[in-house]
């Protein structure tokens, strides 16, 4: 038995030194708020959103870039950001544990992460205080893609990128924070970038399209089947497989991301879903759940499809956001709803309530 | 980082053009039948079965073939039947998704598949109407097996085929036809190929065989542990890998399939079953579960040995079949009972409680 | 396609024949023993512990040595031992299975099991009888290392060697024997070779240290992540990989193990943990579960570090242990209490009550 690829065991540390050159300093701000997302028809779930939206911004960088993120704490219980996927080379005060590399931010208090993205691909950040609430029921999670300095050839290839981040939602404690992550608990909502069908958004692509799938387990862990195409896997955790592997199902554990990529050479409407039973319906409606559909275009549709109406929004997979380069970037259709529109729709209702009395 | 397989994106493509030459047409009838199986000792489950059997019976088609299948649905409720693995290549309306790519098959109606088989190996059908249900708690899936036009080297060696079938069932809604699914339900019995130890079937192998077993994962994910044997995981979804690996448990997600090779190089009395502990016991009775036996011909047992006087079915793991070549194959053994018989059972025992009342 | 690997489908056997040089003949014995541990503050387990402690003795030994190994059962149910990767070799009947391989030890019986050790790597043993409570529940499982005649050259530039078990547990049932294992039960507390964060210990490295790490789902599945630092995934089920590759969450499927190499070249402070949000807590209280902590010598912590005193046990991943070489280890760190223990403290008490009220 041998290990042709023992040098790889170098990678991350040559990976960091290559990167120093044009490295770029990027300074960002991002809030922690209290707000209420919609996940499915009719089902709301209060969350700690970062900048106010569940996923959260996706952050983008080269790597050997610096990053300074200031975190900022509107919520009222105490949190952590760790970049998960990011090594800390030398910062291990930057990991975002709290109790371990930092006291955790208290409420209205801030705190300034500043370290070198010393590793490319697709990596994430999320909460690290009281995990199965904060990131298991609360949406504290969002993408952070690093740039790496040599692609791969077939990584040059893509011309349409897609992010999808998984993630579960227990109704029973949705309204009430500090509610929650008991490991007996079950989840019974579940969604893509925050949303269940059929409020997700089709996937529209061009026949010819390399298309570059990036999976995130963020909280709930998936096996994804995409119809109609074979797929050939190629990182694992943003790291790229020696031998990658095609795949019609792929699972992904939790924590965990893999990458994927699909020829658009197959023109039809196609489902692409999780594949675990329990998570295509919405607290037992079917169907719902992570599931969502890939659209060519120019494929005629009938009028009992599902989506013959939809209001489209081309960036639900943040697939424009991609284009865009390095920073940080919010996505408006993410955001959710803050209490003081709650509070002001209440008081609405009130007047109704009160007009209809009078 | 280099990705030496990059041929490998265009393989479906090439596949689908060199399996035109010699390509033939089936042409298949299947029913969805309302039927009861016996699962486990005591416990029956209402199921949809296609031609009236859990798991359907085998399809077995070469790489490049045309299917015609007309699928009659006998059943109260409505269903598709969606060809998980095939690409549809130009025919996406035949990817049997409800409001996506159909409108589902109502209650005495027919609908009928036409499609190139455009892709090889350990494929299966299933339903794709509330999946939760459908395929989840009523048995609708079966074996789809596409001969590919070149085998692998590995492949040419098999002397034994075995096909398993893994799936959950949940006692509580078990002989309630719309009920279940929902996601905080959990499955109490485990089964392969339909039934539950002790009620599963030994399968008998002679020293020298070359036997490649093909794990589906249908309704419920599995973690196969075969006793007395390494086992060289060649297949993932039907799609060779080029780095095979040795393990003692793989795990396959829900919906996925892992083909193996074993060499029955070592004469014993084998078990093997799910390492996931909670698929061993029936409701809680144990031993039972997704658990089953190796027998090698000419080993002598003792007169403790659980299956001494086992009634031995050699089909139970279609390896019978599997000699046959293509066609759709039924395998009688996997029949459930129409409620017929259920009625005309339930007559005898009224007549027999007038004859003890007179 | 091809198969390269080919000559692997003859491992096992050559592996046997090239071990039978020098093989020695270990002789041990193990009982199993009513035993009570104690997995997080607060929460005690009974369990049926191998030489009374859980994890059980390490047992290690070389490639092709024979083993005897006399199982005493002083508990009051019957039990097994079933070697987990060893191949048994035309010994089948030493295979531990209940009723398939031989008949269960008794309460006060003892079984001699003599096999040789015919194949290497991260192996385990187990009870096999009524496994969802006995493996499930009652911390029946220990680790068995088979070191290789030809070790990888990446195994070869290990400096530290780390074994860790998962397991989940589950306080309802967790003080009556013969209770628990019912597939609908849910585990609430999970742990590291039998401990919940922050009961777990710190397991502390030196910069430059080649740690290799040997995980094993025992009873409870894993999604480890380790911050930090990427790690390379070298063995499945304790057989080297063909094509490695890196990982920052590494998936092991219950019965499973997994082995990585992490080069210790990052000094700070590391959380590593199961990143399965459920399992990271004790019953809803956070933190907790399955979560320890990596340590570099010589680096500073902060007064609110959680482990600041933490009272060191440098054994409790097996690294001191590991350096021992072939032979039965019991580690008595991992001791539980037995039952008299229980019966004279209690006494103790209602003296110490006694003299209280008079």
């Amino acid at each position: 038995m041998k290990f042709k690829h023992l040098k790889y065991l170098l990678l991350p540390l040559t990976m960091l030194m290559s990167g120093l050159a044009n490295a770029e300093t990027l300074e960002f701000e991002m809030t922690i708020d209290e707000m209420t997302v919609d996940v499915a028809p009719g089902f709301k779930n209060k969350v700690w959103a970062f900048n106010g939206q569940v996923p959260g911004p996706l952050i983008r960088a080269k790597e050997g870039d610096r990053l300074k993120v200031k975190v900022i704490n509107n919520s009222t219980l105490a949190h952590t950001v760790h970049w998960h996927g990011t090594l800390q080379t030398n910062s291990w005060k930057m990991d975002g544990v709290p109790n371990v590399t930092q006291k955790a931010i208290e409420p209205g208090e801030s705190f300034v992460y500043d370290f070198i993205v010393d590793r490319p691909g697709s990596l994430w950040y999320h909460c690290h205080v009281n995990v199965p609430e904060h990131v298991g029921l609360r949406g504290m999670w969002g993408p952070m893609i690093i740039d790496p300095k040599e692609p791969a050839e077939v990584e040059k290839e893509v011309t349409k990128e897609a992010i999808m981040m998984f993630s579960g939602w227990n109704s029973e404690v949705a309204m009430e924070y500090g509610k929650g992550g008991h490991p007996t608990e079950k989840s019974d909502y579940f969604s893509i970038n925050g949303k269940s069908f059929p409020i997700t958004q089709p996937l529209r692509v061009k026949e010819g399209d390399v298309l570059r799938i990036r999976l995130y387990a963020a909280s709930s862990e998936v096996a994804y089947h995409l119809h109609g195409h074979d797929v050939l896997v190629t990182h694992k955790d943003g790291l790229p497989l020696e031998s990658p592997y095609w795949a019609d199902v792929v699972h992904v554990p939790m924590g965990g991301r893999v990458d994927l990529i699909a020829r658009m050479d197959n023109p039809g409407i196609w489902i692409n879903h999780d594949h675990i039973e329990h998570h295509t319906s919405n607290a037992g409606k079917m169907p719902g759940g992570a599931v969502t559909i890939i659209e060519y275009e120019g494929v005629e549709t009938e009028d009992w499809y599902s989506w013959k109406d939809k209001q489209y929004q081309p960036d639900f997979y943040m697939s424009e956001t991609m284009k865009k380069g390095s920073g940080l970037h919010n996505i408006d259709l993410f955001r959710g709803k803050a209490p003081e529109s709650d509070r002001s729709a209440r008081k609405k209702k009130k007047r109704k309530k009160k007009s209809k009395a009078n």
